[in-house]
């Protein structure tokens, strides 16, 4: 089979909608709260945890650069909750997804990259691949935890080791 | 009345326990994940937003200087829910709270400074002054949001008008 290469594109929320929300307050409107000293920018996405017993959770997970080539080997998903990843220190990241319905097929996958401040919540079941950071990094996440002994049920994994997807960031000024 | 002045303590986990939890990845444990990439400091903090048909969302808040002196006037809290503020500018901010319980005395008020990388996670009904931000900064904020008409059923205040506290701000370092 013919080596896939994907581009990633700039994240922008006309192009993730179908796999999730951008966590930004740019182009976002606000309101004040406060007493006018701050403003809020209002329920950029929804966390939805709550299923089967599951609780959400606030972490913080630091990063390694992804050694390159980037080939992307396999995805993976959250059957019954979303999850959240915010950068803490501004860094661009890759965000590559697929839409929730079966199995996605390689050429259906699509890449992202983020602006540097853009942060990400995946819909209830977004095929996506691991945090892809390039530099050391720190995001905050938020994501459900299950009750014991069923931390299995909101994990599901797909291999694509059969035709894996090289990601061409030579242009991607990352 | 005599003037009430308080002067910010640092934030640690150990005074801050009885508030809620700090977010933050110093001093803490972790465990590698993403094949080696990335290491996961897990569950800092709960979200506890559903009572009620409540939903837990994800917000940007973007702060003024607090304008100084910085009076305390007023506490609000958020009886069947948490609430989350996280920096994503490095910044230190005030943090002014009372225990849960009843109406705080303005004696049993405390007041702490964060280090400027740390969030914070206030507990269920604890009382806490809005943020205090003593900069133009963005927070990322985890709470509560409820179905209408209800909006008012998660926040109560409590007027402190008749004896504010004054921070004594001097020697924090901000």
């Amino acid at each position: 089979m013919k080596d896939l290469i994907l581009a990633p594109k700039p994240l922008t929320r006309g192009d993730f909608s179908p796999f999730g929300e951008i966590i930004e307050s740019a182009g976002r409107d606000a309101f004040p709260i406060n007493f006018g000293h701050a403003r809020r920018f209002h329920r950029l996405a929804l966390v939805d945890c709550q299923a089967e017993q599951g609780e959400a959770v606030i972490s913080i997970v630091t990063t390694k650069p992804w050694p390159a080539p980037i080939a992307i080997r396999m995805l993976e998903r959250h059957p019954i909750s979303t999850q959240a990843f915010i950068p803490l220190t501004e860094t661009r990241f890759l965000v590559v997804v697929a839409e929730r319905y079966s199995k996605p097929r390689p050429e259906k996958i699509q890449a992202f990259v983020t602006n540097g401040r853009q942060g990400i919540n995946y819909g209830r079941g977004t095929w996506h691949h691991p945090l892809l950071a390039l530099s050391e990094a720190t995001f905050l996440v938020v994501d459900r935890v299950g009750p014991a002994p069923d931390f299995d049920q909101d994990y599901e994994e797909i291999s694509l080791e059969e035709s894996p997807i090289t990601l061409a960031i030579d242009g991607v000024g990352i």
